[in-house]
């Protein structure tokens, strides 16, 4: 499928690198959740190209296919995505210039004429139906699950005319997109959950300090004990530098070594996190910066005393003047 | 599907408690890993309860419906599991009593007389084709997937006469419960992947201390800043206490909050562990206990000069001895 | 000089021990500072013995011939006196039952008759010249010092008839028992100063604790390295117990090992100084109580949250039920 | 006395600043044990002017009088010099510019024909008797002490004829200056106890680093709590910074304040010292520089994994290149 969707285009000629109008791969098809994040940020005039799997798309900016990538990479239930974490850690560097937040909320649609009595089979991701069985249980108790590979391959399913299930459980775009009607709206067992979704580019520019951004690292740690880690977390301490975020994930034929996917509260133009990062690279294994760009809820950092830029600027002078006027 | 599955018999009343006959309660349907986890650990004469999730799983030990629950934790790939991990975290208490390793390894299987020529579909699990994707573009390039529950109900389905998929990819248990034959074992991305299952019960009896044990517990900081877990690791660091695994998870609801499911190396039964746990319990906000089991690998827990017993104790007796003798 | 000195009485036998009446050494001889602080805390029938020198005084009590001893441990302006640190450190052990804390202010003192104008050369002990120079300075410029062996002792000598110098800068007690005429009280160059005096007994009974206590210990590390006090200074810091003071001296015959020190606000009867305790015990080479006494100041210490005995108590009640209820 | 002794001139002119040959103040009178180390490092040509105190000797060089001063600056048995670590922490910044160790060993002096049955008094500094003490006890038991300003006094006294004591406790170069005979060489308590020397010039060049230096500051903590003082240790732990040495000294006036005189292993020339230093100036209220100079033992420093010049520079360099490429 690659026509044109809504006010978003599809590229024509695949493989035909993008030059003149942005172009932005994501996790499709079309109809997910992560193209309603990709649609909150795109110009009307960009090119977008669904891809089958958060790696695939990103390796879409990575070969030079795409300008950007949107992918998800952290949901306020189920925690991080690993595949996203994955290849950001391992695959080739790319950066994060943007984050978007997007609500976890599902439209329940059916094509027209369809009920809320006729519904017995729901498909959807399996994801989705986890995050959703609590109303399902209050809601249509009786009604079972039909696993699709994503909730827009479900709403896809209906529009076709698949008779396998009668409903399915989707993003409100994607019951646009096939002309669905919305059973319920809002379905969700977690009311103020939300998805972060990340925009992706080749390493090659930072975006602009703004006061309330965050710096994306990947570090890894030989063995996960309490003193590396306990470390490793010194080194933002001493510089004044807050996590906003930390995850570990198992670093692929290493028992027992991990790897840490963290967020700072700070930009790398900011001269505490450059310290804490010329620190971290010194005595880890392995670190890999993913990024410094604004932070989705616009809050300001703190900064606490002794580590604003100045503190840091007139520490320095001070240790360099101690070589001239002794 | 409730009838006896090889050596091991499936409960024939639903609902009735168990008393004479261990009963374990496991992520079924019977055929899956887990399923071959528990095959591991139970005796012959064990009751098995297959269940739809491991949440429903563990429900049945909460309930007393079984005496025991195996589920997966955390696969050496993908992490740890997300259902397993908030289940533990914040439903009824329940402890785990031993740890159960099985390698991720796949049997791609089909009705007899189908050859590899033969397959166009393959039906699994999502997580199971996430797997085995490097295998199949190798292989099987031109192979499609169509999901399924479980990677044991792809086993069914196929022994039922489904034809959707010509194959599918689910354990060597599955394949032998269901008649299929195996067209190509051991299939794996990720050669030494293994996946960690514990077996659950109702708190109530500990295991007895190996001198190669783990505790697991389960914490919550108010904020995931830097500070709060330094000193949290602090707290292990002084009682020379090891970290084999730390993962942190959002706390649903509350947007920046973090819990931390974490193994430690030791025994609660052992003087250093109980006084990491006393200043873990003392400076945070909500802290529980998930066991002290032996480590399925059986390595021995290095202790630190200073952090014996003998040195605890020693210790303790100097400062009763204060009292006494001035 | 074994006379009844004012309203104290000194021992009429030497040797032999005290038994009905309080017996207190200190650093002699009458007339020191050190036995104004003497005053403020022994009751009128007290006996006391003038000891030449800090070690000399405490080995009084150590041999059982005093039940006490006081000697000064800290000046505000000089600092920790060495010669009673180092018998704390290293000789038999005693324990500080209580603190007495005196103003740094000499008596310019002369024999009936003497006017300032007299005064070309005044005797007293280094240290005391040294706390005085500004004064002197500006006062009397032109006046000479002649060391002494003591405050007191050139007080002795003026009363004795020795012309060698026509003034002494000693204590009050000291003008007054030798019925000395006060040329200017209140001589300091540091107004606030003051002298820390410590009151010794050998170990066997702790002072009650009162909320505003100090505990003393003497702790050796094997190197003084950044990392072997950092992690003795955690030992305080995960309890949440506050120093108020830290004195490290070096380690005889032993070049860059160090012993320290130390003040902890709290008493050893509360749980989190107990635990700081056994954590220091463990993990250093040597460590000694050298006792639990009211804070002269009567400061109530601050007990940071998750410190206190009820919480330390909880956390224990905590760990001790998952062995009963699992 | 302002004649030329032994080899070394002292200064003709009163006030006249040095200019072609180097001068040093020194805590005199000549005789001393700093005289002695004064004549291991200063050339024949130098004239030098003995100074009433540690602070005179450094006033001497603060007001431009002489270009150096060599002060005693710890014992390895009494610690830290009071008078010389408070001048350095206060007064006009000076610049340690070499260390200087002399071991404490005493010569037993007398007037030629005066034999050891003739000593029934001696005289001496009350420290250098401090430090016989065991020494008399068993070769003089029955000899009294009298006090003199200085160890050199006393031979002084007893070269012009005093009559107080028979025999003095002084250093060789006293005994050979005053023209004394030599009763008893090397008298000592403590045979490897030593005392270290500083000398010290106005800021302004800094000694070049030799890969075996010691830098020493003094830094000021608000409160010396266990927090505080935790934390500045954290900024030299995290740079892999390692103490030789650290004393604490109340600040006059702040009852419960503490300033810290500190020596580092390494040269402000170096990247961890600097960095150091940087994250000390930023967090402490009051920092000062007192020298980068080589060590008297010629130790070299350990450098710890990650924390040499060019793990440093590497990092840096990564943390730039990120701004450039990425």
């Amino acid at each position: 499928m690659r026509t044109s969707v809504g006010r978003l285009r599809l590229p024509k000629t695949k493989g035909k690198p993008m030059t003149d109008t942005p172009s932005y791969a994501f996790l499709g098809p079309v109809g997910t959740f992560c193209h309603q994040a990709l649609s909150q940020v795109a110009p009307p005039e960009a090119t977008i190209v669904p891809c089958a799997g958060e790696r695939a798309a990103m390796d879409a900016t990575r070969s030079g296919r795409t300008r950007y990538t949107v992918v998800p990479i952290e949901n306020s239930v189920e925690g991080g995505v690993t595949a996203t974490l994955d290849s950001l850690a391992w695959g080739k560097r790319l950066q994060i210039v943007r984050e978007i937040v997007v609500p976890v909320s599902f439209t329940l649609a059916a094509r027209p004429g369809v009920t809320l009595d006729d519904v017995e089979r729901i498909g959807t991701h399996s994801h989705a139906w986890a995050q959703c069985r609590n109303w399902m249980t209050d809601t249509l108790p009786g009604a079972q699950h039909t696993p699709t590979t994503s909730t827009a391959e479900a709403a896809r399913l209906l529009a076709e005319g698949y008779d396998g299930f009668q409903a399915c459980l989707s993003s409100a775009i994607a019951t646009s997109l096939y002309g669905l009607t919305t059973l319920r709206a809002d379905v969700a067992d977690n009311p103020g959950a939300i998805t972060r979704f990340v925009m992706l580019s080749l390493p090659g520019h930072l975006p602009e300090p703004t006061g309330a951004d965050k710096t994306t690292i990947q570090v890894r740690l030989p063995r996960n004990h309490a003193g590396a880690l306990h470390q490793l977390l010194e080194q933002f301490r001493t510089r004044g530098v807050d996590l906003t975020r930390i995850e570990s994930r198992p670093v692929a034929g290493q028992p027992g070594a991990y790897g840490f996917s963290i967020d700072l509260a700070g930009h790398v133009c900011e001269e505490r996190v450059q310290a804490a990062l010329v620190g971290v690279y010194r005595t880890c294994d392995d670190v890999r910066f993913l990024g410094s760009y604004p932070r989705a809820d616009g809050r300001a950092n703190a900064i606490e005393p002794g580590t604003s830029d100045e503190d840091f600027r007139a520490a320095r002078a001070w240790v360099d003047a101690l070589f001239t006027q002794g």
